[in-house]
């Protein structure tokens, strides 16, 4: 008989669900236990250079480190059964991953836009022009795929997007957004009534984004 | 016996490599004829709503559309068995993609800025402390690689860095990229070396980026 030991899990991300909390969920999905270290933002510049990419998130398992949000999304979506059938479906996959991520980064430059009064003026015209357009596919996707974005069915790439709400709806200012599209509120039920999530659910720190 | 038909493929991106050109690659290391269709950019808008996100780039494969570059890259790289030989190395290969990404998502935020004294300022700014960090991580990856960005050996991560370098060298202003870090150009070499693309490359327009 082999003894498997649990590897020992941390997980670090700042205090925010944003382009962490599809780790967290999926490692919750997995059953993994995890240190779920939120950093203090004052202490990024001593953490910063012990990251592989001067980035968060980090993922480490019995020390190794694993760098890169939709990556380390993707890696353990297939450890715990969340990827496609084939290389069809999870193409699918990866193809709505990427697309909601392009929404996040066009957010992200109104976001970070350290400019005051370009910020407003992005905001004006992204808001007008570039997010009806992207939601609206979106929500095309998600209903085509009966609340999920690929495949008809759960995989890594509705914990992307229901970990990623929050912080899309922060950035776009549109708090409102799973009322404006039914769909995606059916998707963050079907991922976060997951009876595996639960425990996670329960002792989580409330975050804005 | 079965009859198996050729698909019939058709790649459509601008007349340019970019986030095109690790696709065509592929798709040539493959073995795989292609239509390799570069529109004429007045006849964009035209196309657009003819596309799954009114991006570019679009794989057909009998009519059956793909989009996403990256997504497409993975795809095709799995395809034609340029993966990790498993979800270790995939990871590695996926880790390495996505930080190539990210430096070309910056350089793109100077390069499309329309404001011009914005977009020297960014220049400025990337160029003294933005770049030099990136650029010299990338190269520490490549070296521990052997001239591959993931895994020590050929994947599809090569052909994504491969094919967009042309487009980080205009962005970043550095035509002199590959000689300033000779991994980059070891990598390269392994790439475009290949017996396999070189009908393909005989054959492919010149373009800047």
């Amino acid at each position: 008989m082999f003894s498997r030991k649990m590897p020992t899990v941390k997980f670090t991300y700042f205090p925010a669900k944003a382009l962490g909390e599809s780790c967290r969920l999926l490692l919750a999905y997995g059953g993994q236990e995890f240190e779920d270290y939120r950093i203090n933002p004052d202490n990024w510049p001593n953490i910063k250079p012990t990251t592989p990419f001067g980035q968060l998130p980090v993922l480490e398992i019995d020390g190794k480190k694993y760098a890169q949000s939709l990556a380390i999304s993707r890696y353990l979506g297939r450890k715990y059964g969340l990827n496609g059938a084939d290389i069809e479906e999870d193409f699918l996959i990866d193809q709505s991953v990427d697309f909601i991520n392009d929404i996040r980064a066009k957010a992200a430059t109104v976001q970070y836009e350290s400019d005051e009064a370009l910020k407003e003026k992005k905001h004006e015209d992204f808001s007008k022009n570039v997010y009806p357009p992207m939601l609206k596919k979106l929500d095309e996707i998600v209903k085509q795929n009966n609340g999920h974005v690929a495949a008809e069915k759960l995989t890594w790439g509705d914990f992307v997007f229901a970990g990623m709400l929050d912080y899309l709806k922060v950035m776009m200012r549109r708090p409102q957004l799973e009322e404006e599209f039914p769909s995606f509120k059916q998707l963050l039920d079907n991922v976060y009534a997951l009876p595996q999530l639960q425990k996670y659910l329960a002792q989580a720190p409330d975050t804005e984004l």
